[in-house]
C-alpha cells in the first residue's frame, strides 16, 4: 500500500447519537442520558487513529448544537474532521439510537431514530474529487449501502473511485436486519465485492445471506476465489452472558493462501459491547496498513475489539501501548504483573 | 359549567422528549441530557391535576420504550394516560426537543428535532366519539394548530365536537415561528376562535399576527366581541435576565365587561423558564373550573407561572397546599415565616 | 374467577420509603442515598400491572411531602392511588429502610425504621364497605400481619370481607425474623390460612415455622389438604454471591393434584435481589389471573423473579413484551440473538 | 474563664440525619437524597473547632450504621466523640429531617421525623460524673428543653452541674413552634435562666415568648438585670430572598453596659441558610473563649454567620485563616483581591 | 498580517489540569474533582479557533495518561496538537491547580501545584526552526517569563524569531503575584518589549508594576510610545459579588492614535470567571486577525470576555454564531428575543 | 505488649491524595476524579482503628486546602490527628497518585506524582520526643525507607527509639520497583530488620529481593532466625481477573515454631483491590495487640483484606461486627442468611 497519502485511511458512513440509559438503568425510567457519538465506520478510523495513524471521517451533519457535538467528539478522539458536510437546512438532523445494557436473563436493548437523518441527503456530487487521492485505505461497511439510496448510490460511487485511485478498499458486510432484507443487502453488497480488497464477514452472514456452506475456512476462500479479494476476516464470539464474552477470530490470506488463527480471550468482563466488531476491523486495518502482516492484523484485531468491550461507548479508546501491552499478557504464560505502574 | 363529568379538563397535544444539558453545561458538550416529558397542552392539564382537579391527555406515542417513558410519567404527574393513542409502525417516533439553560448574556436555547413524530399521523377518525362526553372543558394551542395538517384537522374537529358536546373550550395562541408564518397562524387560528371560550394571547402575538391596535384591555374587548369569547388572558412578563423575571397578567371577563389586575410577581428567581406560559393557564383554568371566579383564576394563574419558573422542566410540580401559600405570601404586607416547617 | 371487576388484583400493605446506598458505597459512608419505594405487596401488583392488568394498593400514608412522593411513584408504575388514606396527624410518619448492596464476601444490609409508621394506625372501619365488590382478587403478606396489632386486625378482616364478597384471596408468608416469633407467625397465619386460596410459602419456613416435614412436594400437598388451598408456590434460590443466583419454583395444584416445575435460571446477573419475591408472586397472580393455567403462573413467575434481580429497586419494571422474551429464551435451544434491537 | 480544662466548649443536643433534595430538586420528586449530620448544638461546638479550640458534643445515637455515620461526621469536623451515648435497644432510631431549598416565590421546607428517636430516652444518670470538670463552657438551646421531658430533664440537670463545677453556661432560645407552645418554651427557659452567662435571643421571641416590649436593647438590658445574664446576644436577619439575605447582630454586655454592632453582611448569596444561626453562636463563643473580648466576638459571630449561609449542609466549614479574611473584607474599604490564591 | 500561513496564531504557554470542586462545594471537603484543561495561552488560542481561524499550542506535556488527557482536549476545542512536546522523564509531570468557587462572602480560591512540571524542562533548541514561518500571529503571556528560567528563556527567543520571521506578537502581561515579584516582572517584559506589536495590560499593573501615572489613556499612549506598540487593549473589570461581574475595556490604536470604547456589559451571571480575560484576548486577536479592525477588536473580545464568564472552566465554548448573537444583542435597543429557538 | 499506653499503634508514613477515575471511566477521558486519602500505613491504622483500637499517624502534609482535607479523613475513619506535621513553605505539596480500575483484559493503572512531597521535607528532629512512649507498637513499611534519603532516615531513626522505649516494631516490607532496585530495597531493609518484632513479607520479595529459596514455611523460618524475628506472615493472592481474586496467608510464629493457616476466601468481588495488603497487616496486628494469637491475627488479617477488596479506596470500612460475621460465615459449613437485617 502506497504510504505517501495525507491519510493512512479514510472512511464513509452515518454518525449517530448515541443517548443510552446508566448502566443498571433503563430506557423508560431514570432521568438521564449519557451521551455519546458513534457510528461503524466512525469506531473504525478512531481506532485506527488510537493506535497512532491518520485517519479522517466523511459524513454529513446537521449544521446546528448537535452536529458541532459531534464534530468536537470527532476531534477529541484524533480523527480529521476535514471531509465533514453540513446540512443547513430546517430539516437537518442528527440520527439517534438508545440503548440499555443488558444483564442475564435480560438483554441490552436497541432503539433507533435515525430515519430521515441528514446523512440520507447526501449525493455523490457532494464528495469533493480531490479527496480521492489522499488516503492509502478506504472502509465502509454495509449499513452505508442499507440506510438510503442516497447513502448507496453515494457509498458505491466512492468505493468505486477510490478503487480507482489506487486505495485498498475494505468493507464490513455488518449485516443488520431492521435495515433491509438478506435478498436486498444480497444484491447490493454483490454489486461492489469486485471492488473490495479487504471483507469483514460472519460466518452466519455468509450462510444466511450468502448461501455459502462448508467450514468457515471453506466459505472464506470461497468469497477471495469468486471476488479476488486479498484478505477476509470473521469474527468468532460466545455469549457466556451480557456480561461475560469469549472472543477469537479467523484472517484469510489469498495470496498466501494461508489461515490465521489464535487462542480466543476468554471470559472478557463485558462493560459495553457496542463498538467491539468496529474495534476489530480497526485492529485489522492497523495490522495491514502498518505491518502489511497478517499476524499482526489477527493479533491487534483480537485486542483491540476485546478491550473494547471494557469501555463504555461505541468508540474505543486504547492506544498502542495498551494495546501492545494487552497482546502481551495474552501470549504470556508466566506470571503477570497484576497492575500497569 | 357542568361538573357530573368523569373529566374537568382534557386536552390535545403533542408530547416531547426533552433533553436538557444539566445548568452550568451545553448541548454541545458534557456527557448527559437530562430527560423529561413536556409539551404545552400536557403542561396544561397536569397543572390543574396538581391542584386536585380530574384531567387526562389525548396524544399519540411510538409504541416503544420512549412512548412508555413518556406514559410512566404522564401517570406519575395524576393525568390519566387513558386516551393515548400508540404508534405501532416502523417509523414511530416521539419528537425531541434539546435545552440549554441561559445566564446572561447567554440566552436559553432550544434546538427542536420534532419533525416526523407520530402525534403528526393523528387522524380525526382515530379519536373515539364517547369522549367528547366525559369532560367539562377541552383545552388545545396553537401549536396543534401549525404542526402538521392533520393535527390541525384533528384537533379543530375535536373543538367543534366538544363545543358540539357541552365542553368549554379553552385555547392558548402560543405562536411559534419556527412552525408556521403569521398569515398561517392568522387564518387558522381565526378559523376555530367562534368555538372558543377562553382565550389566552399574549399582547406582541395581538399586534403582530392579529393586527391589533390600542391599549391591552382594549384589543382584549376586541377579541371579546368579534368573537364572543367569554374570558381572555395576556401574560405580562420583564425579562431581567435569564435568571431574573417578573410576572404578571391581565384577565377579561367579557359578560362582567371587568378587568382583573395584580400586583406582579417581582425578581422571581428563574430556575427554568419553559412551561411556564402553561402553568398560567393551568392556575387560571383551575380557577375557573373549581370558583367560576375571575379573580381566583388571576391569583392561581400568576401564583401557578411564578412558581413554575423555580421547577426544573416543562411540568409544574406545585399542590394546591403550595400555591395557596404562594398566594397568601403574595398578599400578605408584614412579617412572614421564612420557611415552611 | 370472576372477570367482571374494576381490578384485577388489589392489596395490602406498608409501603416504606427506601434510601440505599448507591452501589459500591455505604450506609455509614458515601454522601447520597438513593429514593425509592416499596413494599412487599406494593411489588406485587405493581408487577401485575405492568403485566397488562389493572391493580390498586390499599395502605396509609402520612399527608405530607414523602406521602407524596410515594403516591406519585405508585402511579407511576400503573398502581391505582384510589384506595390510599392519608394521616393527617402531626406524628404522621412514612416507614424507613436503609439498604446497602452486597458483594462476596459481604453480605447485603438492612437496617429498618419503620416503628411508628402511620399504616399501624389503620382500623378496619377505615377501609369504606364498597371495596369489596371491586376485586377478583385480593393478596397481602405475613408482613401485615406482623407489623402491628392494628394492621393484623386489619388485614385479617379485610381477608374475611373480601372473600366474603368471592374474591380470591392470594397470601404470601413471607416470614420476617425481626417482626415477630415464629410461634406468633404460626398462630396467626393459621388464623387466616382457611381463607386463602393461593399460598406462598418457603421450604424453610415450612419446616422451621409450621413443623412441617418430609420432601417439598409433601409439605405442599399437606398444607393444600389442612386448609383447602386451591394453589401453593414454593421458590428455591441458590445464593452463589451476592451477585449470582440460581432460581426455580414449585407450584402445586391441588384440584388437578399435579406439580409444575421448570430448569431453574442459572447464575443470575444480580443487580438488586429485594422484592424479587414478590415479582415472582406478580408473575404467578399474573398466570393465574389472565390464563388460569398453574403452567403459566410457573413460568411468569420464574421469569418475573429472575429479571427483577437486574433492576434497582424493590418495584419491577418489566413489561410483558419483556416478559414474554425472556420465557422465550429461556425455553429455546437454538441460537439466540445476543440484543433487542 | 479557666483555661487548663481539656475542652474549651462542650454541648449538649440531639443530632439529626438530614436529608435534603439536590438544589433545584424536590422532596416529593427526584431520585436522591443527600445525606449530612446536623443539629442545633453539633454545628455550634463544630464551628467552634473549626476555629482552633477543643470541643465536644454529648448526645445518644442509635448503635446501628446510622449512628456510625453521624459518628464518624462528628469526627470530620474535629469535635470529640468521646461523650457519646448509643442506645442498643431494638427501637433505637436516629431522628431525621428532610429539607427542600427554596428560590423566590417558593420558601425552604423543612419535615422532620424525629419523634421517638433514641436521644429521647436519655436519663440525667447517663451521664457520667467525670464529664462536668472537663470543659471551661457549657452550651445548649431550647431545642434540648422542647424535644420530650427526658432531654428537658437532662439538659437542665447538666446545665446546673456544669455551673456549679464552674463552667460558663451558654443558651441559646432557639425557639420553635412544631416542639413546644410559647407558654410551656417560657416556662422551662425561665427555670434555666438564672443559671445562664451567656444568652442568645432573638427580638421576635423576646416579645413574643417572654413578652418583653421597647428597643431590643432595652429587652436585652431586661433579661441581663432579671436574670444576671453576662452577655446577650441577638441577630437580625433581612430575608430579600430565599438566595439574598443581609445579616448583622447585636451583643449586650452587661457587665460594661455596653452595646456591640457593626455594619451588616448585605447580600449573602444564600446556598443554604440552615446552621448559620448556630454559626453565628459558635463565633460569638470563640470571641469570647479565644479573646474574651465582645468586639471580636461580635466580629466572629457575624462573619461566621454569613459565611455559613454559603456552604451546603447545617454544619459550618470555615477555618480561621477563611473567617479572618473574610472580617478583613468586610472591613476594608480599598480595593480588594477578588481571588485567594 | 501576512495571510498565507498554515496558522492564524500559535501560542506557547503552560498546560495545567484543573481540578475544581464542584459548584457549592469545597477543596477540602466533597468527593469528586471536576477535571479540565487550561491555560492563558491555551484558552486564547481555543477561543480563536472557535471564532473560526487556525490555531495551535506550544507546550511540554508528560508523557502519561495525563498528557493524553490533555493532548485530547486541546483537539477537542479545534486547537492543534502538531507543536506540543512531551516529556518522557521519569520525572515528567502535569501541573495542577485546584479551585473552588466564591459566593459571597467567601471569595474563589486556588491552589497551585504547579512546580517541578514538565514546561519547565524546556529548552530554545526544543522548538523546531520549521515553525517560525506558519503562522501570522504568536502570542504569550507574563506567566510563561515568570514560571522558571527555562520557560522565560524560550519564550523570549521564540517571540524574537517569530518577529524576525514576520509574525505579529501579541502579549498579555497577566502579572502573577505567586510567581514572581514586580521588579523581576518590570525586568523582564521590560525586554521583550521592543518586540510586542499587541499589548494587553492591565490599569492596576500598569501603575504597580511599570510605575505609570495619569489616567489609563494616557498610560497606554506612554506603552506605545515608549516600545512602538501598535495596539494596546486594558479591560476593566467591576466585581459586584463573586456572582455578579461588569465588564468592559479599552482598545488604543497606535497609529490611528484613537481610543475604542463601549458600553461595559453589566450584571453578568458569573458561573466560573477563570479564563474570561484570556477570552478577552482572543476575542481581540480575532477581531484584528479577521477584520482588521479595532472596534470589531472591541466588540469581540468584550463579548467573548463577558459569555465567557457563564462558561464552566478555563475554556471558552462560544462559535462565531453565539458572540455575534451576543453582540447584536448588546447593541439592540428594542424587544429582543428571550430565547434561541 | 505493654497496655498502658496512649495508643496501641502508631504508623509513619507518606499520605497521598488518590484521583481515581470513577468505575468504568478513565484517567484520560471522563470529567471528573473521586478524590481520596490514602497511604500504605494510614490504610493499616485506620484498619485497626476500625476493629476498635486506639492509633494515630505520624505524616507531614503541606499547610493547605489539601492538607486539611487529608486531616480531616483521618479524623473521619478514626485515627488520631496529634501527630501530624505541616510543612508551611510555598514549595510545600501533597503527592498524588491517578488510579483507573481494570477490568479483563484491561489491567488497573497508577500514574504516580508523588515527587517533592512535603513529607521528604522531614528530618529525624521534627519527630517529638515524647511520642515514643505512647504506643504499644509502632510500624511503617518499605515505601517509606524508599521514598527519599530523609524518609529513610526518620523511619530508621524512629524504628531504634521506639524500640528502645519499648514498643512492638512491625514492619510491612511492600516492595515498589518504581521506587528504588532491589538491591537497594536488600540494604536498607536488612538494616533494620535487627529491630523488627513482626515482619509482612511476601513469597516473591523473599526471593527476588533477599535470595531466600525453598519453601514459603523455610523462607519464613530462615528471615525468623536470621533477624530474631517473632513474627511474619506472607500473603496468596491469586488473580483469576481483575475482578475476581482468591486470598489467603500463612503466619510463621517464631517462638511456638508454629505456621498458621486457613482456607482462602475464593472468588472475592473485586470493587478495588488497592489497600487490601494494608488491610491484611491492620487486621493481623488487630488480632496480635487484642489477642495475642496468632489464630486470631490470621483470622482477622484474611478477613480484613478480603472485605477491603469490596470497598472504594485505599482505606478500610468495616468494623469489627462486619469482620466477625465475615470470619463467621467463612466458618460456617451450613445455610447461611442472605443478608444482615
Amino acid at each position: 500500500m502506497n504510504e505517501n497519502k495525507e491519510f493512512d485511511a479514510l472512511a464513509f458512513g452515518e454518525i449517530l447519537l448515541r443517548l443510552s440509559a446508566p448502566v443498571n438503568d433503563r430506557i423508560f425510567s431514570g432521568n438521564v442520558f449519557e451521551k455519546r457519538a458513534g457510528g461503524a465506520e466512525l469506531n473504525v478510523v478512531s481506532g485506527i487513529s488510537l493506535l497512532g495513524l491518520r485517519t479522517g471521517i466523511i459524513s454529513k451533519l446537521p449544521k446546528n448544537e448537535l452536529g458541532t457535538y459531534v464534530k468536537n467528539n470527532i476531534r477529541f478522539c484524533g480523527v480529521s474532521d476535514d471531509w465533514l458536510l453540513y446540512d443547513e437546512s430546517p430539516e437537518a438532523r442528527l440520527g439517534i439510537y438508545f440503548y440499555e445494557h443488558g444483564v442475564y436473563p435480560r438483554k441490552p436493548t436497541v432503539v433507533y431514530d435515525r430515519k430521515n437523518a441528514s446523512i440520507n441527503t447526501i449525493n455523490p456530487d457532494d464528495i469533493p474529487e480531490e479527496i480521492y487521492h489522499t488516503t492509502r485505505l478506504f472502509h465502509t461497511s454495509g449499513i452505508s449501502l442499507a440506510l438510503s439510496e442516497k447513502t448507496r448510490t453515494t457509498a458505491t460511487e466512492m468505493i468505486k473511485k477510490f478503487k480507482a485511485a489506487g486505495a485498498t478498499i475494505s468493507f464490513d458486510v455488518n449485516f443488520r436486519a431492521n435495515l433491509w432484507t438478506e435478498a436486498e443487502a444480497k444484491m447490493y453488497i454483490e454489486n461492489i465485492l469486485p471492488y473490495v480488497d479487504i471483507l469483514f464477514v460472519s460466518e452466519e452472514t455468509s450462510r444466511r445471506t450468502f448461501g455459502k456452506t462448508g467450514e468457515l475456512t471453506d466459505i472464506l476462500k470461497e468469497f477471495a476465489k469468486e471476488y479476488d479479494i486479498k484478505i477476509l476476516a470473521s469474527t468468532e464470539r460466545k455469549i457466556i452472558s451480557p456480561k461475560k464474552h469469549t472472543f477469537g477470530s479467523t484472517i484469510y490470506n489469498a495470496e498466501e493462501d494461508k489461515i490465521y488463527k489464535e487462542e480466543p480471550y476468554e471470559n472478557i468482563e463485558v462493560v459495553d459491547r457496542i463498538g467491539s466488531g468496529d474495534a476489530y476491523v480497526s485492529g485489522v486495518l492497523y495490522g495491514l496498513l502498518a505491518y502489511n502482516d497478517c499476524q499482526k492484523a489477527l493479533e491487534y484485531g483480537n485486542a483491540c475489539s476485546s478491550v473494547k468491550n471494557t469501555i463504555l461507548g461505541d468508540l474505543p479508546s486504547s492506544d498502542k501501548k495498551e494495546i501492545d501491552r494487552i497482546i502481551e499478557a495474552h501470549h504470556s504464560k508466566g506470571i503477570q504483573s497484576e497492575m500497569n505502574r
